[in-house]
C-alpha cells in the first residue's frame, strides 16, 4: 500500500534483494497513481486502486501511504485476515500496537493484534545503535541531536533541495521554498545551504513531534517508561542517509573497546570507526545501503560512564523499508503467520 | 595581519561599521596578497607584506592569517610596543595570554602581555549563550553536537562547496574533494548533500582539535576548569552561520520562562523562540549580522535543571572579526591601551 512512493519502492527492492518468499503480490496506490507498472522479479504488475476488498485473502499488508490512508485502510485489511505492518506513525503509540525493531524486540511481533508498527526512521537507527550497549551495560541517559536528510519529508522535499542548491548561490535565503520544514505549515524556509531545526509540526511543550516520537518510541521499543530521552532534531540539505550525534550514559563504566566491541558484535549494525584513517561514517556514503553505521565512539572527558557516538543511516531503507521487510520475515522465522 | 582573507575583510568592515576611533591603519599580509588595494573609510591602501618592522608605532594589531604567521609576526609586534589581539589558535591556551569574549570575561584583558587571544567561532557562540545562564543559575554539564560552515574552513572550501552543489546532485559521492574536512588531510571528502563528523585533525583521545578547542577553551574563558563539557563538531553544506545543539545542566532548576528571559537580557545575544509561529534561528538569516542567536529553548523531559537550546551565529563575524574588534574596544573602555 503506497507502492508508488519512495518507500513503497524501497519495500519492493528490499523483497526481490532479499528473496521473500512471496505468492501472489499485489501492489497499492491511491486512485491517482494507480495504473501506473511496477516491474517485480521480472514481471510487470499495474498499480491497483486500494479499496477495502483490495486486502481479501493478503497474509502480510505492507503500509506505507501516510498516517490517513493506514488510518482508513489498515483496519479494512486486518478485518480480512492480512497482518499490517504500517510504516506511518498511525498507530505507533497505540497500547495494542506492537513497535518493532527486529534487532531490538523481536519479541513483541507475536502481541500483535493485526498490527505492526514500523517506528520512525531516527529512533530505528539509534535503537539498533543503542540496544548492544543496553544488552551489555545498562542505559542511563541519552541525549541526541539530529542531522536528517530531505528524503524523509518525500519527493517534492528532494526536488526543492536539488532545485535550490542548483540556483544562485548567493541568494540562498531568498529561494522558494513551499515544502519545509511541514509542507502543510504557515512558513517555509529554503533547505539549501541551510540547517532548519524544524522536523513536523510543535507540541505544545516547545518539542516537534519528530522530537517526541524519537523520545517516546524509544522507550516502547525498549520496554523501559523511564529510560531518559532528549532529542533535538534539525534538517540539513542531505538528499539520503539520517547522521545523529548520541551522547549516552550508561549504568555500568566500560572502557572504549569495550563500546566498540560491543557496536561490532551488534546485528544490523557496522563499526566504522578509525579515527586515524579518517574513518566514520557519513550520510552521502551511507545511502542505499542496508546497515546502521556507527563511528566516532569515545568516552566522554568528564564521566566513566558517558559515551559518545555518530550514528549513521539510510532513512529510507533501514529507516523504513528495510525495517518492515525485517519484521515480516521474523513473522515467518517466528511461525506468527 | 591578514587583511586580505576572510576574516580579515569582515574585520576592516567591522572597524568602519562601528565606527572604531582610528588614527591610522595599515594593512598587511603575505607577499603574495601585498599590492592588493582595499579601501577604509573612503580612501584606498595598499597591503603590505609584513616584516618585523611593519609593527613599529603600533598600538593594536589584529592578527587573522594563520596559526604559523602569528607565531612568527605576534611575538615581534609585541616587542615593538604593539597589543596582538590573535584570532588563531596559536596562543590561545598559553597560561599568560587571555582569552576572551567581551560579553563573557572583559576583566581579563587587563592582564595580557602582549597577546589577547580571540576563542574558535565555536566556542565563541556558546559561552555568549551559556554566560547569562551561569550568572543565574549555575552551569553543570554541557553537551553540544555543532552543525559548521564550511567557511570556516577558508574561501576555498566555500569554492569547492558551491561547485559540489551545482554538479551532478545523483553523484555527489563521487564529487572532486580537496578542500575538507582538512586541506592538509590524507583524505578528502565532499561536503554538498553531506555531513563530516571531523573538523581539524584527530587528537589521540579520539576527540578532533576542534572538539577539544570548545571544551578547553570554555573552561578558560569561563574560569572553570571543573566545568564539565563535551562536543561533536560536525562540518555541513552550509556557506556561513554556526549551529549549535546545546544541552546544559544547571545547579538550579529555573523554570523555562526564567532561562528564555536570561537569555532576552544577556548583551550580544537575541531570543529568537516563538515555535507557535516556527520563529527559530536559522544560518541562511544569521549570516552577515552581529548577534548571537538563541531559539528552540526546552526543559529537559526527565531533568528539571537541563535545558535544550538551539545556537546560531555568523562564524567569521561573532566567531571571528568582531569578537576580536570588540576586545580592541573593550581595551579602550578599560583605558587599557
Amino acid at each position: 500500500m503506497g507502492a508508488t512512493g519512495a518507500v513503497g519502492q524501497q519495500m519492493k527492492e528490499q523483497l526481490e534483494k532479499r528473496d521473500f518468499p512471496v505468492g501472489t503480490i499485489k501492489f497499492l496506490a491511491s486512485s491517482r497513481s494507480a495504473g501506473q507498472e511496477i516491474e517485480f522479479k521480472g514481471k510487470t504488475y499495474r498499480v491497483e486502486e486500494a479499496t477495502p476488498e483490495s486486502f481479501e485473502g493478503v497474509d502480510i499488508a505492507l503500509f506505507s501511504a501516510g498516517g490517513s490512508i493506514s488510518e482508513q485502510f489498515a483496519p479494512e485489511a486486518v478485518k480480512r485476515g492480512a497482518v499490517v505492518i504500517d510504516n506511518t506513525s498511525a498507530f505507533r503509540m497505540n497500547e495494542d500496537v506492537p513497535l518493532v525493531v527486529p534487532e531490538v524486540n523481536p519479541e513483541d511481533i507475536g502481541k500483535h493484534n493485526g498490527i505492526i508498527a514500523n517506528p520512525n526512521c531516527s529512533t530505528i537507527q539509534m535503537v539498533c545503535a543503542l540496544q548492544p550497549l543496553k544488552d551489555q551495560f545498562g542505559l542511563g541517559k541519552i541525549v541526541v541531536s539530529t542531522y536528517q536528510a530531505v528524503s524523509g519529508a518525500g519527493v517534492g522535499a528532494i526536488n526543492e533541495l536539488k532545485e535550490q542548491a542548483a540556483a544562485d548561490f548567493d541568494h540562498a535565503k531568498d529561494a522558494e521554498a513551499k515544502m519545509l520544514p511541514v509542507k502543510s505549515a504557515e512558513r517555509h524556509y529554503p533547505i539549501a545551504f541551510n540547517a532548519i531545526p524544524q522536523i513536523d509540526k510543535f507540541t505544545d511543550n516547545g518539542y516537534t513531534f519528530e522530537e517526541m516520537k524519537m523520545i517516546n518510541e524509544t522507550k516502547k521499543i525498549m520496554h523501559d517508561e523511564k529510560l531518559a530521552v532528549a532529542a533535538t532534531c534539525v534538517r540539513l540539505p542531505v538528499v539520503t542517509g539520517h547522521s545523529e550525534s548520541v551522547y549516552v550514559e550508561l549504568e555500568a563504566a566500560p572502557t572504549v573497546e569495550e563500546v566498540k566491541q560491543a557496536i561490532a558484535n551488534a546485528p544490523g549494525v557496522e563499526l566504522m570507526d578509525d579515527p586515524s584513517n579518517q574513518v566514520y561514517p557519513m550520510p552521502l556514503m551511507a545511502a542505499g545501503l542496508d546497515e546502521v553505521f556507527v563511528g566516532r565512539i569515545r568516552q566522554d572527558l568528564d564521566n566513566p560512564r558517558g559515551f559518545h557516538m555518530w550514528v549513521v543511516s539510510d532513512n529510507l531503507v533501514k529507516g523504513a523499508a528495510l525495517n518492515s521487510v525485517q519484521i515480516a520475515e521474523s513473522m515467518i522465522q517466528q511461525n506468527i503467520i
